[in-house]
């Protein structure tokens, strides 16, 4: 089983699978064609845009899905694209309020297929408390597509005045995570390649902005937050701390990954601090506000496993002290090591 | 050359390409698998939603993609899915602020191309005076999607207290369209198929919203507009007319089609009633404000054709006295006469 792909060492002038797989690669054509050739402002920093809307604060957010298979242990491609949008709405702290849905069909795909997926969005979106107002339809032909792929974009309302982004992560700053990252990307993976674990392992994908607005409410100061979807904890965090300009240190024995999770990434070969969640975050914040926090995140559905598992420092790059005591240091994925995971 | 697709007497369990092509498939589709599904209650009469956010009402909307192929006369995927998406905040009367942007390439897609579709996208957006704040890049493998496809959602402001739906339409009103209907689907098909005409065709693709808004500016009562994509005038007449319960009697010569497009859709066998536009609406307004709107739309760059085509009639059904006296019933699009034209 090979999951990665050769990494040329110079430019290129295609398109490679590498270039949607939340590593380098995909900073790259980001940062080279994508945002230069756009050049707005604010692109780049939080996935959801914050706007000014009368008196009122609106973040906008736009997420497609192109997961393989749509259907996996824990959850489908119907229910993933809606905590995927609510999630980017929930990490600059906005209540998500209304969701766009664009499908894109490849001709052959089954009715009742489409039909049970859109029953799981449905209902993850009221259980979410966002509504579905607006939408489209396109079909294209047999080898055009993958089955389905969906966009939704989402609006949120955000109601308090702190901003969430990595500039405001401070040295000092305590390194939360929310729960026991890994499981989405091993769920997946296990459905495509039809491997069969001891224990089965289920999609983290859930909705996060009741955790999220938990802690607002309880007038945390929280500087930074950042879900934990395509190159899982670990490109999450170097991109944070480049951002920043400062440096993390985590503890590896802190970091609360689940021994299924863990086997898992050892037979297949992969480091669990790549893989993708699709119901996880981390969240930056004064240390001495890190104990309530991890009470108030304990309280919600989605977070009983959260964990401090670092802290900012003011010298760059970002570094894990394993269980042995070394220190190693930690990068963003740079191939393709799970294509199509969301 | 064979455009159209079998038609399926009954139901289908898989989906078709004709379910993409804003005809009655289409319709079905969304009439008994996506609309029941999501529920949402004010999904379906306009492709915008209007929503309250505090004092102001805001217009939301989502659009993808998947014209093929992605350049073609007068414009490109990029340029589309700008007018697209603008256009449809356009027809509830919203002033277009803000866009999403995301990119679903296909592996192997040129990085050049790319960046061609990007820089038109942003002309066309700078252009607009319309900010793109937030995207998403997807890649899926060789195969599996089709170069790029683009989805754009957007929001505006809506600054008029009008309700531009069909539920406004009245028995009497003038019904107007804004220019020659029918360019953007023969460009389009004309570069797919590499026939040459001998008066070259180029795609109508244009933002609307400054024609809407100096419909508004004038004080006009506008009562409902439509956007001419998928299955034309045609469609967009048969929809109105029965979302509002009321019909239309059409005068055919009245309808401004340009000779070259249709010369071109004689040779094609095409109903050029029946074929996309990107640029064109059309507009339903009392009858004594009908020469008023025709002057403030041909004062716009792209309405200079605008003209009245018909008049709204109690009784249902739509139909075209023709140049020759007699009269035809105007259905919507059956099957897939154009497939992947926007």
């Amino acid at each position: 089983m090979d999951f990665s792909c050769p990494i040329p060492v110079t430019g290129t002038d295609r398109v490679l699978l590498a270039h949607g797989s939340g590593g380098r690669l995909m900073h790259q054509l980001l940062s080279r064609t994508v945002l230069p050739a756009l050049g707005g402002a604010g692109l780049g920093q939080t996935d959801s845009a914050v706007l000014s809307c009368g008196a009122q604060r609106l973040a906008f957010t736009t997420d497609s899905f192109v997961v393989t298979p749509p259907f996996f242990p824990g959850g489908n491609i119907g229910s993933l694209a809606v905590c995927g949008t609510v999630n980017d709405l929930a990490m600059v702290g906005a209540k998500p309020l209304y969701l766009s849905l664009a499908l894109l069909l490849e001709e052959g795909f089954a009715i009742a297929e489409l039909e049970e997926i859109l029953a799981s969005l449905r209902g993850e979106a009221d259980a979410a408390g966002v509504t579905i107002v607006t939408g489209d339809t396109k079909v294209v032909e047999r080898g055009k597509g993958d089955g389905i792929f969906i966009n939704t974009s989402g609006i949120g309302v955000i109601e308090h005045t702190q901003t969430l982004a990595p500039a405001s992560v401070r040295a000092g700053d305590a390194v939360i995570v929310s729960g026991d990252p890994g499981r989405h990307g091993i769920a997946v993976l296990a459905q495509r390649t039809g491997l069969a674990f001891e224990t089965s392992i289920e999609s983290d994908v859930a909705c996060l902005h009741r955790a999220v607005l938990s802690l607002l409410e309880a007038g945390l100061e929280l500087h930074c937050l950042r879900d934990l979807t395509r190159g899982g904890l670990a490109s999450a965090l170097v991109e944070i701390a480049s951002d920043a300009g400062q440096g993390i240190a985590l503890q590896e024995t802190a970091i609360p990954i689940s021994p299924p999770v863990r086997a898992a990434s050892e037979l297949l070969g992969l480091d669990p601090l790549q893989i993708a969640c699709e119901g996880r975050f981390v969240l930056f914040l004064p240390t001495d506000q890190a104990d309530s926090a991890l009470a108030c995140l304990r309280a919600q559905p989605h977070c009983r496993d959260a964990a401090r598992i670092g802290t900012v420092l003011a010298a760059p790059g970002v570094t894990v002290e394993t269980a042995l005591g070394t220190r190693r240091v930690l990068d963003m994925l740079s191939g393709s090591q799970l294509p199509r995971i969301c």
